[in-house]
């Protein structure tokens, strides 16, 4: 392994999975925390920690010039960027690389190619991956954006082109409202981004969302199929699952032999994700977009693969070839992720930062619990709100639903709210039983639900003394 | 499922291992406790408790009469015994049939058939099993023991008819020690257990410890392969692993078979493992005897083949018929189980009770630790040492060993001593790493390592602050 050292420019429970995988390859780590951040189980577990500036992001976790430094007093040869902050900004690889040091992620081309939504379809269309109907580069005239509309039918979504996460989107179902939010969408893309570029998609209505996980050194690239994501509140993950409990296996192949054909035409190296609308009704599978990094929800791959994600893209960053063919990757079982996050389910999903008085976290055959707690740690309230990741794993999907139903009982984190009582109404709900969901199935099911999340499932501390 | 509600006739991590399993198969469970485990974490668990007296277990969890009353206060219908207590008393098995519940078990015949080490032996030879060289049965004058004795050669095993766990075996290398040692043996396996029957075998020095676990339904039975549990003191085990790391395919193959015929032979029901000695120079192995009951170890079995052993005894306990096909039990990687025991490797493992004053457990890909431990918890003195068990998985055995190092940097148990250190110094020690080692290896591996057991390795919260 070329790399000696390595610093987590994250935080949370990405960094304390990151420290694990580093560990496990022999790799010394040093972990940079902002003052909010000194007590952290990620600085705990770390062999090394620097402090990197004040609680918020933009002075510590996104500023560049100090994470260098950090790197360079702490003799640090490698930057693991984690996702969010840094992960898929190109200047930083680039700066990181200029720096004699190795970046854990694609090359700064990489990276950029894949964060301009135009380009990235572009080069989708390219290596013959589908996308959604739509514009098939930015739009610079309302007229051209209109002609074509004519073409797609409503609805239609518009997008900043330099947008991302969600932002930036508004929907039209009718000519009348697409001229009407044409002008609005080009100022505010303009404020928000510095950049009026829009592009125009064909709204795939009760599409589900599948993504495919790859991984490639450079030279070759390899998929380790898919996962499904569909539950999503204001279009952030909530529930992940691996395999898609809606593709036949005819589609799976060729969804992923798209993923891997796209990520191999850009020379892709390290871990990426193609994700994917899916409309399970013409079993037709659309491009959305790339992830350059490590996502949330990749333990699930993990466990019905038994791949380490984490690992292996260290291994790759450290100049190593993929070691994994194609042939020996299989699925094994049912994996599910619900994402535990300190908010309040009951009252509008308000964040709950605070100290967690007691923990008492689940374990045993087929459960995985990542986070970043501790009892006795004091959650800050300058960052996300993801506390950790519940994962189990099962023979099929009944079982693997039993078992987080029973792992989510055992789990008990004292002194703040959780999303845990959500993830339990969901796990007892039918249509979620039946995998009967796309990506707008949550947020209607939230309203009509919200007064019973915060019934508190029986505990299981609550017995009968005898 | 016919089980309803089951009693768990057990403490410690086995009990918190078997209130998962009912869990996820729907069913309430009842523990049972001693006054000394009224705050343990099964207790806590279980949906319903109930004190069944002092803190020695033969007046609580070896109390037959009291655990049926507390089956049927509670309205059980089943009940679990783990491992130890009663889980191989064939008595208690009678008397939970006897009472109209389901003991989650073999039957009692086969647990009398399987508890007799001569009638055990009788049974493998008659189903083509090899037994070690000795009696074929007990012998009853010392001239038709040493009439064998001269067949088998030197050094042989003299052990009492009755014993079991080591107890009551001493070792002739010589006809004059033979001579000498006969008739103490005699006179202490007749004060000990009752019965002054022998039997003798020949001692294979430096074989491996074997096991095969297995599971039946009373028409079918299926192997899920071998686990290596070499590493032993004072012929407890200490650390086991999945797949054997010393056995050739054909090997396995041969001794898997061989398992399945003997349990199929006695119609056995439940999850079962028979124990061999092998000789890796001559690739012979030998019967020793059947454990008629969920083991420690069995962990390793489940991260290897993805089979929920407990769910499946509970199962079949239940009246269901075997669900997986032998074609379908498949080995994936290997997994290592190190015992965390309350035990201080530098003081010649003196049992070390106490308060968990913090806890620390280490967590994500490939690492399950199965414990009854929480933060505040007193770790009673009345009982066996175990704590908890570390379980890793990974690809190979390689990295599995690196996992496990990684994983035992993470744990941190404080308030009492653990063998954490043992372990960790296992874990770098080259025979190990080379897997060169059988039963006989350990105890003076401990002599000449003993006073680096007492270094507490690099902390995982030991940092440079910079």
């Amino acid at each position: 392994m070329t790399i000696q050292k390595l610093l987590i420019a994250n935080r949370g429970e990405i960094a304390v999975r990151i420290i694990r995988a580093a560990r496990e390859l022999g790799i010394a780590t040093v972990q940079v925390y902002s003052k909010a951040d000194k007590d952290s189980l990620a600085v705990r577990l770390a062999d090394e920690s620097i402090e990197i500036g004040p609680p918020q992001a933009s002075k510590s976790y996104l500023n560049q010039a100090t994470i260098l430094a950090a790197a360079r007093t702490t003799g640090a040869d490698a930057i693991h960027p984690g996702y969010g902050f840094l992960a898929e900004n190109a200047e930083f690889a680039a700066a990181v690389e200029a720096a004699g040091l190795i970046f854990v992620g694609p090359t700064a081309q990489s990276i950029r190619l894949m964060g301009d939504k135009v380009a990235a379809r572009e080069a989708a269309a390219a290596a013959g991956v589908p996308t959604v109907p739509g514009s098939a580069g930015r739009l610079d005239s309302a007229d051209a954006a209109f002609a074509l509309v004519e073409k797609t039918g409503f609805p239609v979504m518009i997008k900043a082109a330099a947008g991302g996460g969600g932002r930036g989107i508004r929907i039209a179902r009718s000519a009348e409202e697409f001229h009407h939010l044409m002008p609005q969408a080009q100022a505010e893309a303009l404020a928000a981004f510095g950049d009026g570029g829009l592009y125009v998609e064909k709204l795939i209505e009760g599409a589900r969302h599948i993504e495919v996980q790859i991984l490639g050194d450079g030279r070759d690239v390899i998929h380790c199929f898919e996962r499904e994501c569909s539950l999503q509140r204001r279009r952030q993950k909530v529930w992940e699952e691996a395999p898609s409990p809606s593709l036949a296996p005819a589609v799976r192949d060729r969804l992923c032999s798209s993923a891997v054909a796209l990520a191999r035409a850009v020379d892709y190296r390290g871990a990426g994700t193609l994700e994917y609308l899916y409309d399970d009704r013409s079993h037709e599978f659309y491009f959305l977009e790339m992830n350059t990094r490590i996502q949330v929800e990749h333990p699930v791959t993990e466990m019905v693969t038994g791949i380490d994600l984490v690992c292996e893209m260290i291994r790759i960053a450290g100049g190593e070839p993929l070691r994994i063919r194609q042939d020996q990757v299989r699925v094994r079982g049912h994996s599910i992720e619900v994402r535990i996050n300190a908010e309040d389910p009951a009252k509008g999903f308000l964040p709950s930062p605070g100290t967690i008085s007691a923990l008492s976290v689940p374990a045993g055959e087929g459960v995985r619990f990542d986070s970043m707690l501790y009892q006795g740690y004091t959650v800050p309230p300058f960052y996300d709100s993801l506390l950790g990741k519940l994962i189990v794993h099962d023979k099929d999907r009944p079982s693997a639903i039993r078992r987080l139903q029973r792992a989510l009982a055992e789990l008990s984190v004292e002194g703040l709210a959780t999303t845990k009582t959500l993830h339990q109404a969901l796990a007892r709900d039918p249509d979620v039983q039946a995998a009967r969901f796309h990506t707008a199935w949550l947020e209607p099911w939230l309203e009509t639900h919200a007064a019973s999340l915060g019934t508190v499932a029986p505990s299981p501390t609550a017995k009968v003394a005898q």
